[in-house]
């Protein structure tokens, strides 16, 4: 039996063809066909070939919607016909890692799909340890409402926003309006931050990020004498216009929390230097680099610095938050595709400035 | 120099007359002439006899916005002329109580206005230790937005909210839609739960509150066959239909979090039966009697109950947020008077169930 | 094949005697040979007739050390000859209640082992998600050291000192001193309180809880005219002759932790009565009936009550500590039996008033 | 009336003379009388001129224990006579970040002691803001066991051991073994870490490490093929000899916390090597220039990387635990001084390789 999928063959090259269908390894797999997948900018890196784990003949791919066509001996929780939100992690839920929910790193799995075993951009794909790394998708909600669960939402949340530890009230920056930034300022939301502030260099994205409920955008293009943290006093200075003079209320010197969504060592000290003294800095961006830390400023700022890889542990809330009407992630879609399209969707995401693609919808084409 | 104020007679009485006006008594204290105030519950307990500390004579209230008249010579945060939001509780802001964010239990202070010492039912009161339990008001918001600060809203936000630790995604009761009711309803949202379920036997109360954002109300006396519990879990129901059928996602038998707002044995028992295995039960009802508490159903359930008085720690972060534009206390301020007519507003206040009263807004003849 | 193991025969009926041997019915088991088993009080319980989901014909037990001597096809870290710890606690490790560490409510098990399935007072027993529900036995730690790590260590620790977040420098009381309470007392100390002051009507239980850390003691019948609170209260206050008279750091009038090991209404009553402002009581004891909740004294005292069976989620947690030498729990084996002779241990134990046991020891005749 | 002092004179300059006695400003100060004081080597970056807040003139130090001898009119918490600890940060309890625990950062206070105000290396000093900067001392301690309380402990367990929430079972490294060093390895153990690594070059501190808690000393000398990651993997593995094979018990690749105290970017990096995923790095070296974080393999690596000033919010919590007999920092004192010596301190602590200083204890002559 043999299906379509989009195979890396080194080096910049890819190609979407025939190839073996997947089929049960070991009894805790699921084999899920594809009803929609999309493209992470994880998947361009890979293409670039700045990915080692990946080898040639990989199948690519982490984030999908499906159906389950057949599970192992040791699934309880799915069975054949249920429609599924697949996890971009694979965990097996009884490992120290996924006792302390760093499902990252879990012993026998972590993300390994269209990594270190095929992935999602195909009709379909085996899931290791199915019972633990898919979850049932609830009949009111679409596709284009889910996909953001694979990957782009938890993303946001696990390594921006609850590290972080956003509080109402706060003031918060993300620097890099891309899908991953866009999620995190949809799920910063969750806290009710008073105030939460874009940053980018793509004024169109910024303006999508208005829409996504951004109190304010900074285009750093268009900064010319101010530097952003100026940019940012003036408008907290702004609303401390007390009637009274109360200096215990004077805001302070920056902002509680700084998102890094781009994974770069720019982006990452523009984080260092609007981060106020007790504030946070969740670093998401995937970095090829050293950053030079400044120690000498911050080691006495009483500032605290995350980093990681999503863990997925997140999905069941997210999927509640959904289900409760509270955020629109189809929003994030920006082209829609069908699935024997997808080189046309690998290259309008990987033009994402010219093309202002944020996320790409790629539905099977058997819908 | 006089002023008029309502003083606490004894049993069921109260007076407003012309008493003399409060003056600095220690360096740490502030002079403030009431801008506007309102009456809570508790004031209602008082005047029932229901609180002994209250010696005849005191002047009542404890909620209050006003202008500083005079400072003594330690206060270094205000200074005559300063708008600011008073308190409920006056906290030293240097005991091991005020430490712990515990200031309800501050040694040099806690829930003294209106009960130890004279409150805010005048046309001036005298704020102890006032750096620490007086707040600056921003110019942009009106005293009818700023006087839940007071007392309301902290009390909903930290005895109910915060010891519940709320969290996205959650399903959340709050049982009584009282003013303090209200304020967990409004301040619940600020985790982003996926249902708030309102239950009180007052229709109109619970009009009002799908309006502050109940996702559903439950009028207990419409209740002929099923229980609370089956309504809530009907609700929880209609959502778990999944396209698969995942054991694992199926709901919890009840609700994350129930809130207790009106301090009678049958509202904390309505909490105990509707609560999940894992769920918090946060209790900022006043009782004055025991409650069985159904330990051989509770004690292997995992569950958390707290109680608690505010402390106003959350005074600030709900002043941010109120400035984010988060949230409009100003609609819990059901009826308006000049504090001439303070007597007309206790009448009405302590008939809410006939004059659908909320929360009173009394303001300064001089406006 | 057959096999010995001790059955409930239903009310008060227990027999050691001739049973057909488990074997694997799901890919997820394991069968275990014990080489080490203990009694709980709720064998006891159960031998009463208190606990209904324990149908006749049941074998008894959920505490063991034992070789594995097979597998089903999905289980992953063990093989047959691996020495293992039993969980009390069966779990999936992938529904929502194991994501939560709620394994106490898994779904697909928590507490099952000797009451809806067969148990470990036998030879051999099926464990059920063996994955998640064993843990591998360090070699350098012996069978009277690892008991505890079934039950009484991760029941005294998650729902007694993690529950009520026991910290440096605080005073924690522990109502009740049998195995439970004693491991309550030695897990309490990882977190360095000033204080732990067992309470008990038990001197012998007193004598041995001071050899595992108990700073104070309190023999509820040696009390003539002081309250247990007046007891308390005057150990606290001979620590506060300060130099200074600072009333900022008088002693709060209460402890900060109370636990809660016995499941009586007036042991939890006790426990209400010395609680502090703020503090948190942690109830582990089973309770048969409804308990009075002094609502009216603790609606304004801040205090945290929580209820739970254990989860198991600590069990490497306490494993790392046990391997660093920081627990001697072998201590806690007053008695040692053969598993032939299991019904004397059940006498003695059953017995324990006047026996003093604490924990039996009964390993396999076989060693 | 005039005092003894050590003033700072400039570059490299100081000089024990006389100087005009403190008096008090406002009303919230108190002057204390020291009894004794102690060098931080803070003290010591002064005299080389790296700090520039501090100006010629200025009156070095800021630990000390005392007896209070007059306080302002708003001063409610002590008297003359009283016998106290001072804290090296001022606070005044009031402003928005005494509120969040980040005293260090307070509006009105802060580091100020032998910076921005004259210090405690003086027979009187001057506190303002002294009820929330002052510590009543318990009779029975005396004054060499109290005199950590007023820096190298707070810090060593606010910046080190809390921010890096070092929990039981734990393997904790700490970077470096001075005094702030042997503060964190003296108050790591207040939460049961399974292994506590010292890493120096200094075999004699090493030495007094292994006698106050370490459970293993690396020193970087002896290390001719091994890595550090090497030899504390080698220990971690010891430990990991199961009797059966769990790969989900594995020891994780590295320390679940590492704490840097020397504050150098090689210390820095080698806390960077040997973190585990889902490790926890805190800083509390004072750094004077930039490191070099390697975000390229941090960034999926789930860490935490913390810096502080020390805020003092957790004295009383240390005094406790001090009362409780758990702690004997009177160790760390390692040479003793007159007041009028205090040259000599200087010159011992400031050559503490040689002299194999740790801190020094200088006591009042009066006494």
């Amino acid at each position: 039996m043999s299906m379509k999928a989009v195979v890396y063959n080194g080096h910049g090259e890819k190609e979407w063809k025939v190839v073996p269908m997947p089929r049960i390894q070991s009894p805790t797999d699921a084999i899920v066909k594809l009803t929609s997948t999309t493209i992470c900018g994880t998947d361009l890196h890979i293409l670039k070939g700045d990915v080692p784990t990946v080898a040639p003949g990989r199948i690519l791919g982490h984030e999908g919607i499906g159906i389950v066509q057949s599970v192992g001996d040791a699934v309880s929780s799915f069975k054949p016909g249920d429609r599924v939100i697949i996890s971009c992690i694979t965990s097996c839920g009884k490992c120290l890692y996924c006792a302390r929910n760093l499902q990252a790193h879990c012993i026998n799995g972590g993300w390994i799909l269209g990594n270190e075993i095929d992935g999602t951009h195909a009709e379909y794909v085996r899931i290791p340890h199915a019972d633990a790394s898919l979850y049932a998708a609830p009949k009111a909600l679409k596709d284009d409402a889910l996909l953001g669960l694979s990957d782009a939402l938890p993303t946001g949340f696990e390594i921006g926003v609850l590290s972080a530890k956003v509080c109402p009230g706060e003031t918060v920056a993300i620097v890099g309006s891309g899908p991953v930034g866009m999620s995190a300022l949809i799920t910063a939301q969750f806290y009710s931050p008073a105030r939460i502030i874009m940053i980018d260099t793509d004024e169109s994205r910024l303006a999508i990020a208005k829409k996504l409920g951004a109190t304010k955008t900074i285009n750093l293009n268009d900064l010319t004498k101010n530097s952003v943290l100026d940019e940012i006093m003036d408008e907290l200075k702004a609303e401390g216009e007390w009637d009274g003079v109360s200096t215990n209320q004077t805001p302070r010197p920056g902002v509680d929390v700084a998102i890094e969504c781009v994974g770069s060592p720019q982006a990452f000290n523009t984080c260092e230097k609007i981060i106020a003294p007790g504030g946070r800095i969740a670093n998401i961006g995937v970095h090829g680099k050293l950053v030079h830390l400044h120690l000498q400023d911050l080691w006495n700022k009483n500032v605290t610095i995350t980093t990681g890889l999503v863990s997925g542990y997140s999905t069941l809330t997210l999927l509640k938050v959904l289900q409760g009407g509270k955020m629109k992630p189809d929003l994030l879609m920006s082209h829609r595709f069908k699935l024997s399209e997808i080189e046309s969707a690998y290259d309008i995401f990987g033009n994402a400035s010219k093309t202002q693609a944020i996320k790409t919808y790629i539905e099977s084409d058997d819908l």
